[in-house]
């Protein structure tokens, strides 16, 4: 069985994120998301918010899964046997930070290959932290993220 | 089965090719080396000194074939029932161009996914054209390409 | 009265340059689409064809016109009494040239400024080269260019 | 009546800022320059300080307004009836954020288009951030911003 | 004598940082490593700790010596009668800011001249921030630093 | 004593070239410009002119001396006994072809050192294309090159 994982804090999850996952779940017989949870950045979302918004967007996938990941990324990705690492590229300034983190990882575990894949061009421009931003002003989301995603957002905005 | 191609000129094959067909050969149930023959560029080899040093070089792999490649790459692709076209990412250079043609690929045969993967960090400044670069001028380059390739490469060189 | 120019070489005109010029027209009082005809490169549609296309394609739009440019563009942006040369940002690798070009422009005409804008998401990955190459193999290119050039690249293909 | 915006958070203004304004006053009918007040930014001038020293250094440029914005910066250009967001673009990796926050803004508000202009060669390497690192070290700094800004940091300095 | 100096925050300093030193010390009579100790930035290890293991990984070096530095760096290095910065490059993303600080000193002290030399390609991928990354993990980083670091990082290390 | 080498085409040398050797004759004890002359690209100057101009301009330095480089650079600057490469940095996109360079030169010659310097921001856009391009149109580009290759520049212009 071939299993590759997705890691991420996805705070929250987007319609970009679950174009690259539906993708790489017809390459790989497994896809493991993983929530990064020691990150020492802050998050909108609570670590279980963010596991709950992903497994709920991620319910019609069966080769897929959820799991919490702690320490370093490339060790998760050994204990889970997984072959692969699956990272989405959207620009340049994403591209180098990831070919170190590949290099990288490559040097620790090198049986693990990174592999990079894009999202749809129509989710180019996306990213979670673009999705807060426009959440906090009301803008219209309802293309980008998913449903529950979308009503996470909205019970969060102050009441006026 | 799950199939991916990887496409390329291969004018000529070197380590860095192998290395990243080696490890997609890991990842996917069969690899087809696609030779691109309908390219207007001059080549130093022929289209089969191309394709033979691609055959000797990959003999070691069971589940990988190379084949020639008429018309569009994504075609071809769409052809061999693949999922995936693999291809080497090492500079941010190399990054847009590529990224345009996945995003043109994706919009020709939506159920075919780009991934990108990068070599050994000992080939990052590794090329086809640096090879034939250094073979010109009778540089060591033991180290980057197959056996039979350094053959090849030492018996054009003019006699002095 | 406002006037900006818009240079390429057209080669063919797409939905992409003409997305950018409904856009400019919107700003300025009058758009001069200018066709450099002094390149050296090749071109697959002759200079008339290019000019017939460019023309035909923008016939809805009262404020633009095509003319033929010789020489320096930032020269014949002045005789056209252009305030500003307008072009189009795809990728980080047009950026750079672009830069150059636009400091040179400046240092010779300070008066005529460059502004930058970008094509529709969905004309990223489109450029006159994947244009020309998508059609050399029969690809459906009916998304992405107009009508007119469309039966122009099909006129073309060769007979099987 | 044309409209465009110069969104920023002007902490000062810099005399590269300014190059910009002065030449997008040119092509339009009025410019109106985007104070954000609502940013999460830790800054170094309040925003009177900041609203200030933006209104005192553009004083001569008659179709010029200085304004407050609050929430997102494409709302605030439409309810001005902009027809354009103009942005400077100094470095590749300005661009790549600068094309993603269009490509939204388009989405939001599909009439708006955002143009990118560069500063003088001079400016290139000019950013509010450098500029008060530099004032943070009594570097000299007269060739950057407007007299009022220097007097203002300058006033900032720790007596000795 | 000709003096270059080498500026950091060196947090801790690494591989990555005594390849580049080793290479420049070839080429000048004198560098003085200089820790920056102003930065705003917050540090893992303090400035006595950050000195010490400088020095103690520099001690074969005869021509080399470690200072710390206060203020402008630009201003430090004419204090030492520099005749140059020199600086690592590693990646595209590094390139930009660095190139504007580099133009932006040589306004200041236009005697000095900034040049950038690469790591070896084996450090290619390394950065303090990812050796404190992958310090906190337990990874095994016995390749990419000094003795005295990797001693100093197990130190920090909590017991278990 | 201490030699670099600064190789290129020099087609033709220009301020910006000028500018950088002059910079390099004060960090090394000598500096051979070494014009390569095996090239296969088309020059708009013969091998002798590119050597005369590029001699002509650099007489006032006097520990600069120009020779013709055949074959592999790095083995240029090894007989040269050379301890460096001095290579210009305009762009992003020298940057990454430039990186690749100096690690296969870094792999054949461990002992010679590729450094990169950037030239004054005013050259920043300033390339030999761009100085033949603004020639062949008459264009003012006295600021950008020596008297000498103005001249010859002038002298190749066709009459009209």
């Amino acid at each position: 069985m071939r299993t590759a994982i997705y890691p991420g804090t996805f705070d929250p999850i987007t319609n970009g994120h679950i174009d690259i996952i539906e993708r790489a779940s017809r390459m790989f017989d497994r896809i493991v998301v993983a929530l990064a949870v020691n990150s020492a950045k802050q998050t909108l979302f609570t670590e279980d918010e963010r596991f709950e918004l992903a497994v709920e967007s991620l319910r019609e996938y069966p080769n897929v899964e959820v799991k919490r990941a702690h320490g370093l990324i490339v060790e998760f990705a050994a204990a889970e046997g997984a072959l692969a690492i699956v990272r989405g590229l959207r620009a340049v300034s994403d591209f180098e930070y990831e070919m170190q983190m590949a290099m990288m990882n490559r040097k620790i575990r090198q049986e693990i290959s990174t592999i990079f894949m894009m999202p749809h061009e129509r989710y180019t421009y996306l990213s979670s932290t673009i999705i807060r931003e426009l959440a906090r002003y009301d803008a219209d989301i309802a293309d980008f993220v998913p449903r529950c995603v979308l009503d996470a957002l909205v019970a969060r905005r102050p009441a006026r």
